[in-house]
């Protein structure tokens, strides 16, 4: 998330309470998890696993629960929970406003758009020219569509990433990560009814120019799909996943977080997806395996009683 | 579910045409199924099988198809159709009755609580503190919901029970047993973008508090979820199972209905679970069984070739 | 989809620049995909191997993309470009009409149905009598619903099939064919929560009288149910598929497209079905396979390591 206006490291460290190590004029210019930051912006980082990835990164500021050797050019800003900081600075920066008006009138529809009754629309939702948003269908704040576009019946466009930590404690409870990113579908895209299309945590959700799901499909947080592709109906995608072009996605498959699927990879119909694909291949079963080998392996499995034959007086 | 006025069994039995056995001037305080009843309430019993439990439950009165020997204290209700009996009492005492409003006058939402627009609430709902109920939201008569619920567009809270009863005949039909229970949602619990969340057919749907629920996530009648749960996308729970605190499910993961899951159970994606299972333990595959054991079974899979190998000359 | 008004095979041709070899006088009275076609029909194909099957097929007129030998009594429309003729046909004579109104003029609804708040209702709907279509159903133009049929919220009736057809060149882009077949609801059916039902490319969907389906549903484009079928929970059916009466499908079951289910089949939870069925046999697994052989599968998998015993020092 790029902030509105720039905000002093100092300010930031009175708000969350915690202490500087380094500028503290300097101006944070956006609020980013470690896979999207850029120079200026403040990241967070509570594993200590992570603190090299986190020092090393584009960012400027890093929030961290612990004083450790500051890079050169780098501010840190030291916190016991660097988790909650960054939430209450994306709560500040990215509130939730109520609505209650079914259409914002900071979004702005393109012309030969057809909305139909029912839809929501947020604020500072655009929407291209020539598209069909079909009835009942809810678009949250900040989404953008292309032209061309068609969404079915049901779906839900921006809901918040499924992004949770767990804190220990008398009780285990499971602090929210709350998402400031948002959902960016290019031209020619296509969504079916009833589908879930969340929004970054906080990069952008995409959907990629000519893309078409089916129904009852998942997409979840920062999850980036390419151009031309098909998943059919009830398929899941974990956030962060990245799938490049034309991949194809039969019915019920899952896709885990964190991947990398390459182009032209067709997955058939149940498959579940628990590491990155390489490209221009068919997969099926669980855990996904190059289709041929996959039904090597349910022949085999036919024979084990034959292979008992031979061996049973052994 | 408990009756807002006692009813006199003599009443009731002449409504089903029924015979009583035992004192026709009782009066009884609820309608329950039998893993529900306590005393005071009716139950229903149609398959000689279950006799046994229905007549040594806490119900006072049983609505059987058969005279058989009564229990002290207890009193029977004879009829040719014990289910249609007891469908037609509970569509007395819990009538549908149509809306013509969005938010209905008798719903209660407590302080701080933003109601997104096209949100259907229904009779007698309360809604605590603090909570989003986003766009285009529904939540059928009678659901209670606690402080600090977030609930995504789309969902479904309270729809009615899927509880088919096949009778033979001329042709194969199902009749269906209505639903009379509720949805009760405790506090802190977050819900994903189009979930259905069904109501209990006699008793509640209970989501603990602290459970979060990602998008697309079925929940049957009656199921009992505990506190601080994680359920991933598209995942189902079959009716009036147990899942206890702090059980992770991870994506497309079903669990058929009346199992019980022990506290701190992990389930991996796209996992089948047909029985209960044990705490505190990690579990994967169709049928679910413990990760350890069934990562070692993939890898015996793999070998049957070797085998064949050795044993192909024999 | 029956034309309202015949059309002259000369202006078809004409208005999709294609040759007409036969009759161009002959008014065509339908546009159908090949599976449903009748005498007076257009249909069309693009692909040499399904030339055969179209010249012969019920239908009067044939768009394709070769002039080829004419059986006596056919007309052919040659053109480059048979997909994207037919579909212009299509959006010609069954355009989308944006609708201002949550409940079209045009609808016809039973006495005694209860339509709840925030339920769309398209253009020439018919619903019957006693049913109940809860808060937020969508329902698009032509859906036809019999009596006592109970669709509870967030339910999708009738969005568009998704069928795409590859279209090579610079970029791999796909063309939508245009739905304009209906879907189709018998009396006595339930439809769960969040369920979507496509309407068909060119024929019905249909669900046969009886049938009952729960939450989370996704029926294909095309796809005829029979009666007093169970669906559970997030169960899919592809498009075109036929599924005979009395099919019970356990939770989150995927059936593949153009299949046939016999009547009295069962399939277990989280089955794939890739290929037909024959009916009165339980099935479980991926690929769906007798459940008795499947679960001595299952066996004969765990006993790997027991034969590894016998033949390891071979």
């Amino acid at each position: 998330m790029k902030l509105e206006n720039a905000v002093k490291v100092s300010w930031i460290a009175d708000y969350i309470d915690a202490k500087v190590v380094g500028d503290p004029n300097f101006e944070v210019t956006g609020l980013n998890e470690i896979h999207k930051v850029r120079e200026g912006d403040l990241t967070f980082v509570d594993l200590e696993k992570y603190y090299d990835r986190s020092l090393n990164s584009a960012a400027t500021v890093i929030l961290l629960d612990k004083e450790v050797p500051c890079p050169d050019g780098k501010i840190l800003l030291v916190s016991d929970d660097p988790f909650s900081g960054y939430v209450k600075l994306v709560k500040h920066f990215h509130p939730f406003h109520p609505s209650n008006k079914m259409i914002s009138d900071s979004a702005i529809i393109g012309e030969g758009t057809a909305i139909q009754p029912g839809v929501f629309i947020g604020d500072e939702v655009r929407i291209g020219k020539n598209c069909i948003i079909h009835a009942n269908v809810t678009i949250y704040d900040h989404t953008l569509i292309g032209d061309n576009v068609i969404i079915q019946s049901g779906t839900v466009i921006g809901g918040d990433g499924f992004y949770f930590k767990k804190r220990g404690g008398r009780e285990l409870v499971h602090d929210k990560l709350e998402s400031c990113g948002r959902v960016v579908i290019e031209r020619d895209v296509e969504v079916g009814a009833n589908c879930a299309i969340d929004r970054g945590v906080s990069g952008d959700t995409i959907l990629g120019a000519g893309t078409k799901l089916d129904n009852l499909v998942q997409i979840g947080h920062g999850a980036e799909i390419g151009r031309n592709c098909l998943f059919a109906a009830q398929v899941g995608v974990g956030g962060k996943t990245i799938i490049e072009d034309n991949v194809t996605l039969w019915g019920q498959v899952g896709v885990s977080k964190d991947l990398l699927i390459e182009s032209n990879t067709v997955v058939l119909a149940q498959t579940g997806v628990p590491s990155s694909l390489k490209g221009g291949k068919m997969y099926f079963g669980y855990p996904a395996g190059e289709a041929r080998n996959k039904r090597r392996e349910l022949g085999w499995i036919k024979r084990i009683p034959e292979i008992w034959e031979k061996v049973k007086d052994l």
